[in-house]
């Protein structure tokens, strides 16, 4: 049985209120059963309260509905199976305190990264920020073994195998991050649009959109070629996602000066920078280089790139794209050889990434 | 069959022999299968080259020397059991390289740290240093990854057992690492010489031989009892495994001012420093303090150090600690409820452990 489009709303909102109760009680289980002294206690509580932040959840999200059809059956807000479901989150999580040292954001989900929370923790005068970012990578370090774990002991009956391709995927989204890092260091003109799309398909779609709907696909026994076949119709949604991502960012900086992006502040290659740059004249694309060449730009800088990208129309190009990713999406599930309702299921997961993007407000994901 | 004790060093030879094989064959081909841009292959090649450097191997030495007597049979240097072994070998060099993130560490086993490496592949002309730090970062990411992977498709038939329990042992070393960055805060006649020795464990010993003992005896279907025994009889034979190392690094320091040790300037709070801090007066105890206190210390306050180390008499004390704690641990091999056979594997294993903190030569390991 697939979920009714119409209902979708209630329906993620429960969904996601039980990936949010068991991943609480998941946290407290592993941190309680880590022999650690009384003074370390509030790095846990640090580490809890940046993981179980109100967010989308998509990957659990889209987990939970994609097992629900590739194996249906009466169990699918099992604990086993919310168990695997909240692992993609903490591996979510242990990624995003990874790439905020990384980007040296301050800001992860409308709150302090963890670096920054703790930071605040440290009681030296000296090199705060550098304690704040050592600790920060050893916890995540921490809730990357602690992902795993709770997928490999999520008695989903086939959890070795599960973990064992999540493996690949988060190899992959390393070797993405690793692009964006050398992308960063070189000119927006001399890295190929194609070369950006390849990144953000490794450092984030993939895992995000792919590794889920395979990880389900496996419960229900998939083939190596239907694993292969979600690929493809993972890959184009995943992209829109990404770019929509980079619409979003730089429409909060479009209205206020306050919601510059790290990506912007590190000078990212950003689809949307790529883009602008092509559609740029020459003397404009020589001044967008080298706003975006410097690590950390002034406001003028920054300003500049704004009026540059607005002035590019851009924006309005990769929205089409967006739209037409998400269509080849569709089509590809169309096309693809799953039953009528894994189709209309995968239907359902497609289009739902497609409207997701809006923010989720407080009350509901807490 | 156990090990002839007057044989050890040739055996060990090969062993090593061919869990390097494996690792260079694992690496190899975990490469090969991740997809990458050509422009990546350098990062990879400099990982690699990291992880195979010449080293003691004493974690796979340990498990495959163990597994040897708790499930006897012919296939003790069989590929499954070389992947296992490799595996853990895999996750320590990914510790290392984040733990010379964390301490700045310029080299390991003499040659420069994974960071230092990919700061020579980066183009960039400013912030070398954070964009070699932050690529680490994500290649270690990388290669934890890689590592489970390693294990958990090693084909050993307690592969997804021995991941879960080894997991364990990575959150605390995770735990322990992040207590080593916080006593680096505060002032080492703050910290009591117990919790020095509780991070130790966490942060070296436990994932260093109870954790190759403890997967091994999961494969001799060992009770959960007998794992703990085998903590008990890892813990002092650890313990000592550690202080022996600081010994090291201060004889070598002793000798050459080069020496220095990252420990030293990173003003980390070992067992050999808050032995001498207890063993001085009160007037050098303030000296030593303050000595300790900065972070990146001169040239002078580092020769003071060695002074008072000297002068306190502490490495002395230290020295007989190690054999209490290594008779201590063959004490409780005697004590244990395992059979004759095992019980005499298990002791040249911890004797074992007591001889091989001398280095290797490069002819023996590469």
């Amino acid at each position: 049985m697939t979920m009714p489009k119409k209902s979708l709303q209630p329906t993620m909102d429960l969904v996601r209120a039980g990936v949010n109760r068991h991943l609480a009680g998941f946290l407290a289980e592993a941190i309680a059963k880590t022999p650690h002294a009384p003074g370390f206690t509030p790095l846990f509580d640090d580490l809890a309260e940046f993981v179980l932040r109100p967010g989308k959840r998509i990957r659990p999200l889209i987990y939970l509905a994609a097992a629900r059809f590739f194996q249906p059956d009466n169990v699918w807000l099992a604990p086993s199976r919310l168990a695997c479901a909240g692992s993609l989150e903490l591996l979510h999580a242990f990624i995003l305190i990874h790439d905020d040292i990384i980007d040296r954001s301050e800001l992860r989900r409308g709150e302090p990264s963890l670096h920054k929370l703790l930071e605040r923790r440290t009681s030296t005068f000296s090199d705060r920020q550098r304690i704040g970012s050592n600790l920060a990578l050893v916890m995540g370090d921490v809730l990357f073994a602690m992902g795993q774990r709770c997928l490999l002991e999520s008695g989903e009956p086939k959890a070795a195998q599960q973990l064992s391709r999540l493996l690949g995927y988060i190899i992959e989204t390393g070797v993405g991050e690793a692009s964006d890092i050398v992308f960063g260091t070189r000119d927006v003109g001399k890295i190929d649009l194609d070369d950006i799309e390849l990144m953000y398909l490794q450092k984030t779609t993939r895992y995000t959109i792919e590794a889920p709907l395979v990880l389900a696909a496996i419960l229900g026994d998939a083939t190596e070629e239907q694993l292969k076949e979600l690929a493809v119709i993972a890959e184009p949604a995943g992209l829109a996602f990404q770019i929509q991502n980079d619409l979003e960012e730089f429409r909060k900086f479009e209205v206020s000066d306050e919601a510059i992006s790290s990506d912007l502040l590190e000078g990212k290659k950003t689809c949307l920078m790529r883009t602008a740059f092509e559609m740029l004249n020459e003397t404009d694309q020589g001044i967008l280089q080298l706003c975006l060449n410097g690590i950390q730009p002034s406001e003028a800088t920054a300003s500049k790139v704004r009026e540059l990208v607005i002035k590019s129309g851009a924006t309005l190009r990769l929205q089409n794209r967006v739209e037409t990713l998400c269509s080849r999406s569709l089509q590809n599930v169309c096309e693809s050889s799953f039953d009528a309702s894994i189709r209309e299921g995968l239907e359902g997961i497609i289009t739902m990434l497609c409207q997701i993007t809006k923010p989720v407000s407080h009350e509901v994901a807490v």
